[in-house]
């Protein structure tokens, strides 16, 4: 650690703000991962200004610095390293301002999204950003990591939910760029700049946030394929008669589907159609008014099946049977079993999606014959989450798990880059990632991802190593 | 010119592609503009490749370059000096690649909006940007400068059309950074820094942009208002009633519906309501189902009208009535014809517009009590287009314009400091909005410009001195 002494930070933050030996190694790595945190020290701020002197001491001595959100992220984009420093935000979590009319949100980047959502309800409004993590996850994770979830279809990624940021840079300047305008041309738009760098190029620590038009009226319907042909034209069929009122399609291929319906495991779902189908598709429609809604999601439906996009297919009729169909795409605990399992979050052109599938099967099983290989995703984001399980005897050493795992991405990630494909659709790059880099993006675009790290962060302070090789 | 010869440049891009003398003078300013143009050259490259040569001999020579698209930007972003270079991709205007499935296209920065716009209709999918240019703008003129124009409510700006772009750096590096993915977290996402920055850290030779579901079925009102509070609730109402299929919510002042249905005055609109209301919208919305969407569309405006949201309302019963309508809205020419008229493009709060318009009337009136004010605007996106006609006897000399003109500038610009309104919604800040950047920017995001400026062009050869002070 280059600070010597903490002593500067307890000043700025007050010493029960700085946290050290079993205070930080009482907290978890990682919400996944329950090794014990390390780094020099947990800095807690409670303004954008302790935040801005947290910075500048930290710059003036080439201090590295991680801020943390939630810790859900999936790359390492937040690990910290024995002698860095940890920025955490939890206690900047107000929520200041709701503008019903201008429909937006003001909050501080420590909230946790959860609350900026149900602070959208309340206001009769709602917030276009939904995942998994929702309960644990910052919006200033959200922010740096742009992250995507389960609304992009409908409202865009993270990145289309940010009006207005404040930013301490490395050197701990304050840039508060709070815009709540729809429409703001005047000059360089900076806010892009610090969404999706994942706290490389600063510190987000005030957020404006758009808001959208509540959508009470809700039809869900899972539906089956016998070809990926089938799947696509019910998208391209859908997208253009549902409308803007499409809010998911989230395909599944058959072993996942037949997995998270099986009978025989606890804690599945009930399957409300054959369990033989190629492919099933969760659609979802969201609206106001619930019985225009209703009559128009009904009859596009049944024109898909007369034209036959579809082979069959069952309309939720109860939120219980609504839950009970998106539990078999959400349920993901049962393929997580596996050991090992390696969980991957790519995007392809959807031309491309059934032959790379089979593909990188093919290759799999040339390498593991019997490997069993999960897929599921976002297909109309171009979005695939896939997991591919290698039979294993035993546990295997960590070696053996490392140099698995490296095959397993050569084959997953390498074909992307011909097709213009990503190795990171809405997880980011973090560590993990970060040798794949390369597939996604040209040496001229890495090296522009270098000129800005050292235009924005001379010292390299900022969660440093992580993104760009 | 710093560039003595232009020999280096003719071998790059042929001999008939370097235009001097004649050829450049023969050329108008502006689209608004028939002065002469002036320049030392315009250099019109075929390829991404010669746009590359290009920069790199002006990088090298230290010779600055104004990129140029279809001229009809409204805050002189594209005007050149005698010694300075302009850049045209005029020869670059192939539509290069249609993805129906994807919903992307691919083309080149030359192509004009309106090309475009008709190639995705071609596809049975539409392109979600259009403005009144769309006849000579070129794409990659809309992208540098994010445009807005009528669909953003829908769709937002053109930011939000772009998947990605092949630029050119100013020292002729070639950014080919192409994605066709909707989700792509691989990194900084490099494009925001070209998009809106006005061709003043890269040139853009390429664009994937992303295309939309086509919407047939039409609907549209145009409603009558006594006051602003009942405008801004039916914007509540109609957003969360019509849900995501309200394309426009376009409110005119009183003077600017009554200039333009004046019986008196050749050319205007027939009023389809009495002309004496405070307040009028007008309302589309668009998409596939003509059945559902008219139901919802009348039952909506029925609703408004019995809570006394709306005080009076005709919906288009054909295409004529619905051109009618618009008409109004559209026809500048007449407001155009006062001499001096100083045209304003600004955001602000919805809360703060009926304050505002009031305010700056009293202050305008207060120097000139005869002065006209004409407002209307992109209500939902908090833009309004303010005209200010002070009366002049005769022919003002071009000293009094001027001062004129600075006058009106300030009352317009200056109470859009403390509601964070912004001085340009939508056209740029270019040459002429330079001074009154620092009211919707603070001191810290202009340092931050000048650094991103610094960085991606350290010889300061693109469109120098625009944008920022």
């Amino acid at each position: 650690m280059i600070i010597d002494s903490l002593a500067q930070l307890r000043e700025v933050v007050g010493p029960e703000n700085v946290l050290t030996g079993t205070d930080v190694s009482a907290r978890a790595t990682h919400f996944w991962d329950a090794t014990p945190l390390t780094a020099a020290a947990i800095i807690r701020p409670a303004t954008t200004a302790e935040t801005s002197a947290v910075l500048r001491a930290c710059h003036d001595a080439g201090q590295s610095v991680v801020t943390q959100g939630g810790s859900t992220g999936l790359v390492d984009g937040h690990r910290s390293k024995p002698d860095e420093i940890v920025l955490s935000l939890e206690r900047m979590t107000a929520i200041e301002a709701v503008d019903v009319t201008g429909r937006t949100l003001t909050v501080e980047a420590g909230a946790i999204l959860q609350n900026v959502q149900q602070t959208a309800v309340d206001a009769g409004l709602q917030f276009g950003l939904d995942l998994g993590a929702r309960g644990s996850c910052t919006i200033g994770g959200n922010i740096s990591t742009n992250a995507g979830g389960l609304s992009v279809l409908r409202y865009g990624m993270t990145r289309e939910q940010v009006l207005g940021l404040e930013v301490v840079l490395a050197d701990g300047t304050i840039l508060s760029s709070m815009n709540r305008m729809m429409k703001n041309n005047a000059g360089y738009d900076l806010k892009h700049l610090f969404i999706g760098s994942e706290g490389t190029l600063g510190v987000i620590t005030r957020a404006v946030l758009r808001l959208r038009p509540a959508t009470p009226a809700v039809n869900t319907a899972l539906l089956a394929f016998d070809s990926f042909q089938q799947v696509s034209d019910t998208l391209s069929h859908l997208g253009r008669s549902l409308n803007s009122t499409l809010d998911a399609f989230e395909v599944i291929w058959q072993p996942f589907y037949q997995l998270n319906t099986d009978p025989d495991i606890a804690g599945t779902s009930t399957s409300p159609l054959p369990r033989d189908y190629a492919f099933y598709a969760i659609v979802e429609a969201r609206s106001t008014e619930q019985e225009e809604a209703s009559a128009l999601f009904e009859r596009v439906l049944e024109q898909a099946l007369t034209n036959e996009h579809i082979t069959d297919a069952v309309i939720a009729q109860s939120e219980r049977e609504r839950q009970n169909i998106w539990h078999i795409r959400e349920h993901i605990d049962i393929a997580l079993q596996h050991d090992p399992v390696f969980v991957y979050d790519i995007s392809l052109p959807i031309a491309n999606m059934n032959g790379y599938v089979s593909d990188i099967l093919a290759r799999l099983q040339s390498r593991w014959p019997q490997v069993i290989l999960y897929v599921y995703g976002h297909l109309a984001d171009g979005n695939l989450h896939v997991l591919v399980a290698p039979p294993a005897e035993g546990t295997l050493s960590s070696a053996e798990q490392q140099a698995w795992h490296s095959t397993s991405n050569d084959i997953v990630y390498q074909p992307l880059q011909a097709m213009g494909g990503s190795v990171s659709a809405e997880h980011g790059i973090g560590l993990t990632k970060k040798p794949y880099l390369c597939l996604s993006r040209t040496p001229e675009e890495i090296s522009l991802m270098q000129t800005l790290k050292r235009s924005l962060d001379p010292h390299s302070i900022l969660n440093p190593g992580k993104i760009i090789p």
